[in-house]
């Protein structure tokens, strides 16, 4: 499980770095887009997209004629990154500015999944991803819509969380300089449903 | 200006596509981060970063030692991702269930910027994107500062934004269907600062 290979291994700032599972389960299952990555005649191409998790695999899907759920079943080698920004970290020194986020970036290649009950329950864990207990209550995919978006699974394993939290890290001999430092929290939020 | 090229042509729902300089602008500033991607022995490598924009330029900076800013430096080919989500689209069917979304997708090679004059005033417009009137207050940077971090550009030219706002759309069969439907916005929020 989320094992540690050499495109892994952190670099940067190690300490920020994590290949825990669930550290990166929950940032996978907060984020509610992703960008998926992959080469094009040796050039990048990197695309969002909605995803959503069940257990160990990392979902996504996409019409018959898109692009990306082409080339993702056809076993291209992908990197999938999913960014959530917490909060402005202002400093006293411009050079210590920074933000607080969490961050996963997956490595590997897709399998699709064809089979019709497979993909009504992945359908459905996406739904309920969206606003949970709401399957149960509208129309099921039929045949022909199952039959009409691709389903593909990356799993969760080669890859790792990198996060930062916290104020900032000023200087010792900027922490009498007058200005303002903190955090200011950034946050996802829903607002009033409107009715459509 | 913001060129259509093949592979900025929009292939799927180009009715949801654009190629106007000012949309890309708007979501490249009003978003906080974004990925980058590019080749790496073959493979994509996609990596969260922060970005900022100085007309027709979009920013980014990172370590003198850092892997992303050195192989941007060394102009390998990008292709930058924001994407912001505005709205869960909650359908009738299963089927049309979607997000609204504004995102912006760029290709092209960055350039480093090394005087140490621009590098000042683009670390200032960054200040500024995350607080505006911030830059004036803080201890501005040094000359080994800005030495150790290096700033890239990449021009605002070949790349496009996507986009979908709106109710959802179900099929005239379905809109009977004994559930409520439509959008439940979601948005980014600032909240109160924390002293740190």
């Amino acid at each position: 499980m989320s094992a540690r290979t050499d495109r892994t291994t952190f670099r940067q700032r190690p300490q920020r770095g994590s290949h825990d599972f669930d550290a990166m389960a929950a940032i996978l299952d907060e984020a509610l887009s992703c960008t998926i990555a992959f080469v094009d005649d040796g050039r990048p191409v990197s695309i969002p997209t909605t995803h959503w998790r069940m257990g160990e695999r990392v979902l996504f899907h996409g019409g018959q004629g898109s692009r990306l759920a082409r080339v993702m079943a056809a076993g291209a080698e992908l990197c999938v990154t999913v960014t959530l920004v917490d909060g402005l970290v202002l400093a006293r020194s411009a050079f210590h500015h920074s933000m607080n986020y969490r961050s996963v970036v997956l490595f590997g290649q897709a399998v699709e999944i064809t089979d019709p009950a497979e993909k009504a329950a992945a359908f459905a864990a996406l739904i309920e991803k969206l606003s949970p207990g709401r399957y149960a209550s509208v129309r099921p995919p039929t045949d022909k819509e199952l039959g009409a978006t691709k389903l593909l699974a990356l799993p969760l394993a080669e890859g790792g969380a990198k996060m930062r939290s916290g104020p900032p890290v000023d200087d010792e001999a900027d922490m009498s300089w007058p200005v303002w430092a903190g955090v200011v929290p950034v946050t996802m939020v829903k607002g009033e449903p409107v009715a459509g």
